[in-house]
């Protein structure tokens, strides 16, 4: 049953892929974009666009270039490994360009509404309404691949903060914010101390008179120049780390976080600490904050009791006036007003979808939602996994369990999330890096044989262990297999000592040979002292 | 011989303490200050005013208030750890205010010459030539302070670079950079891996749309925001590390910084690797340096080999075209053309003065320099205590040596300096911050007794040991006595837990004085060790 049709709704960072794995399982992908152009988020304009997701000129992604790029399409080697968002769009033209992606996709193509075709029950078909160039036209499709993210709809909380309609400065949301120009030496107040609240205050606070952060719970700060200067994410998104996490109590490793963390700077000291534990909630990646806190060029402040006209009273009694300008970075909501009521159910804040991809009531799994959920580190390579997933059952290749089982997966999943995390906006959407990868992987048979590695492979065994779990390590085998990944991985720490160029790296080499040597032993030795223990 | 009459060279960060000395001595001050206003070097200028120092509008001082405060005068509770500039400027107007020291100050007066008097080697006196709003005035003086710094005239090494001259974009001295913005979107190259040079690339990196950071050298790279986030001079300008610093040999100290600099992000990874060893040069403190490395905002490059038209190329092959500006973050030049020739005498970079004060060969010790050192540390406090010594000289309290016994002294500092630190510009000028200090409080006779201390008075002991060595230090006993001294020490950490208001800090406390007890625990250990060794 090839040539099965597919409607791909936005060409972002996640429509993208799927493109690609409708090619690579042969289906006929279709993708309508709203704007002109590829890239979704992670295209900067000068303005603000209704409908859009929306960057700031000076973002620079949070991931570094090895765990966030597509498994089978490395990012260029003098690439630096945080890329500024302009990097970003210029890798996704690349694997565009390269996958021959551009001819499947209808810009200025707003989809207005996804149906299920009469027959559904017998043919899963979907008819897909979209409003092309101004003129409405109907298509009828044999699957939808939904990747519209879920950046688009400021989620702009006015109501709950008393007295803000009497507060003559300007209200804006923090997608609002493209430039730091027009604040210069105003007195600006950010809310909310996410990774977009502390990004936008320290770029903000080299222009503006004063910036004042306000934070209801604090947040635990880390850094993206980890250990040795390697990316966050390098360092610890590892099966071994990840096997440790688990092996070990949460007391434990609360304990070790926090104290590692209070080490580069007392969250205390600087008005961050929050009540919550380490793991109980994702932490921020804030590198410059220390400093813009530390010079005063940041104020941390709590939550706000009231507005006045012209400034904020905050929870403790202190109150600032003359602000000029208030920023919520209070984040996104997220629907799906396109798709025929009745296919996705929500409940509250949660969306239950099988593996956060499948509807589970539906009666053909033939719609499936790519990128709808806030990984600790890069979504592009979870929505590839997915998408390679779903083409796999669009195409009858991978049977989906029974509406029970999924709902029951579902709620074991939602239910650990909520024992787990403290309450936030987004808590259901939250996964675990290393273990979602490998869910997933699981899923389309594509995950890593570690055993059978060691067995035939040992120097890729002990990168893939060791090393960062990269996406390649999910083209090492089953379907979509690429010859590139093996190596790719093995040199990936060649790549990762050479962030500059001018200067030879072998001691480094060394010294991470030598510390994760040092790791495997800790591990040992750790090993030892349980079984002592019991 | 009280009402002798003192003539000081500048109104800025030395100028100022040093009018407050000349008072609290009974000496008649007259300061000279060549603009309109106080502050020197601290005053934010719009425009790069010839024969003023320079800086630039984001500009944030690189030593914490609690070191850089004048020794009876705390900076407020509610000011910053690190200042900007602005700040920097209230705290000065708020001393002179205090201490009443704007009535002294002849504004818009430029030194022109300052002479010997006829009968100088009977009286000592000065004659000073002034133009005062265009008019030249001259006046006879007891004695001459000179606070005029050295970061006045620019070094600008046009002619070391080949092919300089047919390079047609901007070459401009770190001194007339103000702000980032007419540098959106430019390509811009800096020279000189120094404070001024990672501070401006990293300033403008935020705007540019790419940075190239070229250094000969290589650098250790320092955080402002140290263990636990504390300011970097309160953690290791203490008498306990500068203890363990003498006791422990030089290559262990570098081995133990190499590897923690590190630790925080690979040298040679980066690119900046130096060649020295870490204590052989001063460091930068360059906080948001390896962000922006990895973000790839700044390249790190090696040594210019050549200009050509649009471009350079550079010592290891490659090059770069299309450069809009070149910054020379090449520092500054010192000389003081209005003293009489024969009163100073250079040797090359080298000026030898007893204590980096008095010119050793006058027959008459009338003359002094203030701050006329680079101190890996704050000034104020160093000017301070020169000028509380050298007023005391003046008036005849305290003898200076023979000249022969001077000589010694500088030649002895010099060699010292020359086997320690690998050659740079200011070589001669480089001082250990704690032990110098000492050595200008015990020719004055404030230096603490660590002894009498810990048996009249243990807990300030404690402090003045284990904690930062504040400039309050010299104040507790000696001429020039501040009976707020001992308050100020020991309240010192509980302000620096409150860097951030709105929340108790006990357990920061604790956990320093834990710290602490760790560190005195340490040092036992050690000593231990050494004796079974021996």
């Amino acid at each position: 049953i090839t040539n099965k049709t597919v409607a791909i709704i936005g060409a972002g960072a996640s429509g993208l892929t799927a493109i690609k794995c409708c090619l690579d399982e042969g289906l006929q992908p279709t993708c309508y974009e709203r704007s002109e152009d590829i890239g979704g988020l992670w295209r900067f304009c000068e303005n603000d666009i209704e409908g859009q997701a929306s960057i700031y000129k000076s973002l620079t992604i949070n991931t570094s270039k090895e765990m966030m790029c597509y498994s089978d399409f490395s990012i260029p080697e003098d690439y630096p490994n945080y890329m500024h968002n302009s990097k970003v769009m210029e890798y996704f033209r690349m694997y565009a360009k390269h996958f021959d992606l551009l001819r499947y996709i209808h810009f200025k193509s707003r989809v207005c509404s996804v149906r299920r075709h009469p027959d559904f029950h017998i043919n899963g078909q979907w008819e897909v309404v979209a409003e092309i160039y101004g003129k409405q036209e109907a298509a009828i499709f044999d699957a939808v691949l939904v990747c519209t993210g879920h950046h688009v709809d400021a989620y702009f909380p006015l109501n709950s903060f008393p007295g803000v309609k009497k507060f003559k400065g300007e209200l804006m949301h923090s997608r609002e914010y493209k430039h730091s120009e027009k604040f210069q030496d105003q007195r600006v107040l950010v809310i909310g101390l996410g990774n977009s609240g502390a990004d936008i205050s320290v770029d903000l606070s080299h222009v503006t008179k004063q910036i004042f952060l306000s934070t209801r719970t604090g947040t635990w700060v880390v850094n993206r120049v980890c250990d040795d200067g390697y990316p966050l994410d390098v360092v610890h998104f590892t099966r071994f780390k990840n096997f440790l996490r688990h092996l070990l109590p949460a007391a434990l490793v609360n304990l070790w976080g926090e104290k590692k963390l209070n080490s580069r700077f007392n969250h205390e000291n600087y008005g961050i600490k929050p009540q919550h534990r380490f793991l109980t909630r994702y932490p921020i990646a804030a590198d410059d904050l220390p400093n813009a806190i530390i010079a005063g060029r940041v104020i941390i402040k709590p939550n706000i009791k009231e507005f006045t006209e012209r400034g904020v009273i905050f929870e403790d009694g202190s109150s600032e006036e003359n602000i000029d300008v208030v920023i919520f970075a209070t984040g996104y909501s997220y629907s799906f007003p396109f798709i025929e009521e009745g296919v996705i159910k929500t409940n509250g804040n949660h969306i239950p979808l099988y593996k956060f991809v499948f509807p589970p009531h539906l009666k053909r799994p033939t719609l499936a939602i790519i990128g709808l959920l806030q990984p600790l580190g890069a979504i592009m390579p979870i929505s590839e996994l997915q998408a390679r997933w779903a083409t796999r059952v669009f195409k009858g290749l991978i049977k989906l369990p029974s509406e029970d089982m999924m709902m029951a997966d579902i709620a074991k999943k939602f239910q650990y999330n909520n024992k787990r995390y403290v309450p936030s906006q987004h808590i259901s959407l939250q996964v675990q890096y290393v273990d979602h990868m490998d869910e997933l992987a699981s899923l389309s048979g594509v995950k890593p044989n570690l055993l059978n590695l060691w067995l035939t492979d040992p120097r890729l065994a002990w990168e893939v262990f060791f090393g960062p779990c990269s996406p390649m390590q999910f083209r090492l085998s089953g379907p979509g297999k690429w010859e590139g990944a093996r190596n790719a991985i093995l040199t990936q720490e060649k790549e990762l000592s050479g962030l500059q160029k001018h200067e030879p790296c072998n001691h480094a080499l060394a010294a991470v040979s030598l510390s994760i040597f040092m790791k495997v032993f800790g591990c040992f030795a750790l090993f030892a002292v349980i079984l002592a223990y019991l």
